[in-house]
C-alpha cells in the first residue's frame, strides 16, 4: 500500500491517487501515513475524501494528528471532529493541548459541551474512558417491526446496531435486544416480550481489566455502561476490549521485567523516557542485592580457605533465579487470567513443593555427575554444590510461587513479584544456604 | 451461583433446582460444575434441560466432560453432540479417546463423517481448528428482502448472522455482506450491489497468531476461511480469537520464563507434568552457567589477592541480568504486537545504547557513592565495581535488545531470548569485564 502511495506522490499523480485512495481500507492508508514525512503526510491527507478522512484520522498516531491539525483549516478540522465516533473524539481531545480543547468546546452546543466535559473526566483506565454514545435506543412499547424501522432511520451513524438498548423515559436501561432476535422473531411481537432484562452491565468507574473479564466470560460483543441511577451513559464495543487486553498484558510484561509501565510504543519513545522508567526498579534491586555483599563478607574466610567454592556461586545464583522465575511467572499469569485465586495459596504451595523436589533432585544429581566427571578429586565440594542446588531450587520455587499471591493479598500488583525481584531475594537465600552447607560439610 | 446450587443439591430440592437452572447463564452454571465432586456433577447435569445441556457442556473442562460421558446414556450424549456448534464438537472429539470418536463417526451420515474427519485433521494452532460451519450463505441474485427472509428461515442455528457470505454454485466465496447493511439498505437492492467483494479472508492452514492479527488490525467480528480454490470452508468468530490472544500470550510468558509452553491450567496440572516442562531449559541454562566457573577459575589468584572483590559478584550479576531482562522484554513484546520488525534492528541498537548509557552512568555513580560511604578506604575497588556496573549494564541492554531480533531472524521464537537466557549470557560477560577491569585498575 505504502509503496504505491509514495510512488504516486513522488510522481505527483494526485488525481490517480485520490481515486485509488477511495478503494483502500482505512487502516492500510493509516499505516502508509506512518512511513511518510511531515510534508507528504499533509499532501496525502488533503487528498482524502471528507468521509474517509475521519475514518483514517482515528487510526493515526498522536504525532501525525498534531501535524495535520497544525496544517489544515479549522473548518475542515471541525468537519473531521464531527465525523469521528464519540469515543475516538474523546481520545483525540485527550492528547491535544488544553487551548485546542477549549476551542472545540467553544464551537459546540451547550449539550455537547456538557457531555464532552463529562467524558474527559473519566479516569484513563475506567469503563467510562472506553465508552461511546452512538448506540441504538428502543422503547418497550415498540413492535419488532417498528424497532427495525427505527434502526433503519437512525442506525447509519451508530457504532453498532447489533445490540439495541431499551430505555424508559428517564433513559434508565430496561433491557437489551440483539438485532439477531429482531431479524429472526415475529414482526408483531413487542420489544418488551423479546428483550432480555437479565443483561450484564457495568459502571462508568469500573476498571477496564474487569470489563475485559466480563467480555471474555460471557462472550459479549458490546456491554452497556450505566450510572448509579441505572441510566445508560454509553456502550463499550469488543474492538476496544481487544486493545485493552493487549495493553494490560503489555503492562504485566513491563512490570514483570521491573519497569514502570507505559503505553508509549518502543520505537516512538525517547531514550530519556525509556531510561526514566527503568532506573527506579533497577536501583531498588541493586541496593537490595548489596545485601549479598554482607553474606559473602561474613564468609570471607571460608572463601579464602576453599577458593574453589567461589567458582560455583554464579551457576548457583543463575539456576536459583531461573527456577524461581518459572514458578512466579506461572502464578502471575494464572492470576491475571483468573485461574488462580488468593485462597489457592495452599494448593500452589504444595504443587510448587512437589515440583521443586522433582526438579531440584534431577538438577542436583546431574550437577553432581558433571562435577565428578570434571573434578573427581573434589568430592566434598561436589556434594556441597549439589546439595545447595537441591535446596535453593526448592526454596526458589516455593518463594516464587507464594510471593505473587502474597503481593495480591497485600493489594499490590502480583506482577512485581516476577523474575527480577524473585532472583534478588532467592540469590541471597542461595548464598546463605551455600555457606551454611559448606561450613558443615567441609568442617570450616 | 455455586453456593445456591450445592445448597439445593444437598437438600435434594431437585425440582426447585431444575427451575432455577433455566434462569441461570450457561457460563455461570459451568463454573459451578468446577466446584462439584463427580457424583454431584452427574446429578446436576441430569437436571439440565436438553437445550441448556449442550450450551453448558461446551464450557466444561475436559475431565468433567469425560465424567459425564461415562455416566449418561448414549442417546442422550448423541443429542448433546447434535446440539453443539461444529467447532465445539470438534474440540470435544479431539479430547476424547479414539474409540469414542469412532462410535460418533459410525452414527453420522456419510457427509458428516467426511466433514468431521476433514476438521479433525487441521493442525491444533491453524485457522482450520478454530472454524465453525454454521454461517449464513446468500446468493448474488437475491434481493435484500429475500436475503432477510432467508436469514429468518435458516438463521436460528447459525453461530452468527451478523456477517453473511455470498457463494456461487460451487461454494466459491464471491463477497460478504453485513446484517447491518441488509437492515439499513433498501429492500429491493440486489445482494450483488450491496455485498463487499474486497473482503479479508484467510486459509485453513494459516497460523492462529496471524488470524488474530487480522482481527485486531481490521476490527473484524468474523473472518471467512477459504480453501485453495477459494471455496468457503468455514468462518472464525471473535470470541475464539480472544481465547487465541490469551493463549498465545500465556505461551510467550512461559517461554520467556524458560519453560516448555503448555495449555494446561496450573491448578489442573500434575507435579510431574509441571516438572517435565521446567527441567530441560533449567538444565540447559545451568550447564551454560558453568561457563562462569571457568572464568572465576582463571582469575582465582585475583580473588585470592583481593578477597573483597568476590563480595560484589552477586550484585553485579543481578543488576546486569535485570538490565538485560528489561530490554529483551520490551523488544519481545514489541515484536509480538507487530510494533517492532526485523529491519528495526539498527533503531533498537541505537535506542538501547543511548538508554544504557543513561541507566549505566546513573547506577554506576550511585553505587560509587554508596561504596565510598560504607567503605571509603577501598577507592580502587569502588572504581572497579562501578566501572564494571556501567559497562555491564550497557552490554546487557544492547545484548538484551538485539538477541530477540536475531532469534527471529534465525526463525526461532524471540521469546526464548528473555530474562533467563539473557541473564546467563550477560552474567558471563559481566564476570569477564569485572576481572579485566580489576586486573587493570588494581594492577594484579
Amino acid at each position: 500500500m505504502y509503496e504505491r502511495i509514495s510512488e504516486l506522490i513522488a510522481e505527483k499523480k494526485f488525481a490517480v491517487l485520490r481515486e485509488e485512495l477511495k478503494e483502500m481500507r482505512a487502516v492500510d492508508v493509516a499505516e502508509a501515513f506512518d512511513e511518510l514525512d511531515k510534508k507528504n503526510t499533509i499532501i496525502l491527507f488533503r487528498l482524502l475524501s471528507k468521509d474517509d478522512a475521519a475514518g483514517i484520522f482515528s487510526y493515526l498516531s498522536t504525532q501525525q494528528r498534531k501535524n495535520i491539525v497544525n496544517a489544515i483549516h479549522e473548518t475542515q478540522l471541525n468537519e473531521i471532529i464531527d465525523e469521528l465516533y464519540f469515543d475516538d473524539m474523546i481520545d483525540f481531545l485527550e492528547e491535544m493541548p488544553a487551548n485546542f480543547v477549549k476551542r472545540v468546546l467553544a464551537s459546540s452546543t451547550e449539550e455537547e459541551r456538557k457531555l464532552i466535559n463529562q467524558f474527559l473526566k473519566y479516569p484513563d483506565t475506567s469503563a467510562g474512558s472506553l465508552m461511546t454514545i452512538e448506540y441504538v435506543d428502543l422503547k418497550k412499547e415498540m413492535t419488532v417491526k417498528e424497532a427495525l424501522e427505527h434502526i433503519k432511520k437512525t442506525g447509519v451513524d451508530k457504532e453498532t446496531i447489533y445490540t439495541c438498548y431499551v430505555l424508559d423515559d428517564k433513559r434508565k436501561l430496561e433491557g437489551i435486544v440483539s438485532l439477531r432476535k429482531l431479524v429472526l422473531f415475529d414482526a408483531d411481537l413487542l420489544i418488551a416480550e423479546v428483550m432480555n432484562d437479565d443483561y450484564i452491565a457495568a459502571n462508568t468507574l469500573d476498571d477496564q481489566e474487569e470489563i475485559a473479564s466480563l467480555f471474555k466470560k460471557y462472550d459479549l460483543l458490546t456491554l452497556p455502561i450505566v450510572d448509579k441511577e441505572g441510566r445508560l451513559v454509553g456502550i463499550i464495543t469488543i474492538d476496544d476490549i481487544i486493545d485493552v487486553i493487549d495493553q494490560e498484558t503489555t503492562e504485566d510484561f513491563q512490570k514483570m521485567a521491573a519497569m514502570e509501565p507505559s503505553e508509549e510504543e518502543y520505537l516512538h519513545s525517547r531514550a530519556f523516557s525509556l531510561a526514566r522508567r527503568r532506573i527506579p526498579w533497577l536501583l531498588l534491586l541493586m541496593v537490595s542485592a548489596t545485601f549479598t555483599e554482607g553474606i559473602i563478607g561474613r564468609f570471607e574466610d571460608v572463601l579464602q580457605a576453599v577458593a574453589i567454592l567461589a567458582a560455583s556461586i554464579p551457576m548457583l545464583m543463575d539456576t536459583a533465579g531461573n527456577a524461581g522465575s518459572q514458578s512466579s511467572t506461572l502464578i502471575i499469569r494464572g492470576m491475571a487470567l483468573g485461574e488462580i485465586e488468593l485462597n489457592d495459596y495452599l494448593r500452589v504451595f504444595w504443587s510448587e513443593l512437589k515440583v521443586s523436589i522433582i526438579v531440584g533432585i534431577t538438577l542436583g544429581f546431574l550437577n553432581f555427575v558433571r562435577m565428578m566427571i570434571f573434578s573427581p578429586a573434589d568430592l566434598s565440594v561436589g556434594i556441597t554444590v549439589s546439595a545447595t542446588l537441591v535446596l535453593t531450587i526448592m526454596m526458589a520455587k516455593v518463594v516464587g510461587g507464594i510471593l505473587p499471591i502474597a503481593a495480591k493479598k497485600m493489594k499490590l500488583d502480583p506482577a512485581i513479584m516476577a523474575g527480577p525481584m524473585i532472583t534478588t531475594i532467592v540469590d541471597a537465600l542461595a548464598l546463605m544456604v551455600y555457606f551454611t552447607i559448606a561450613t558443615t560439610i567441609l568442617g570450616l
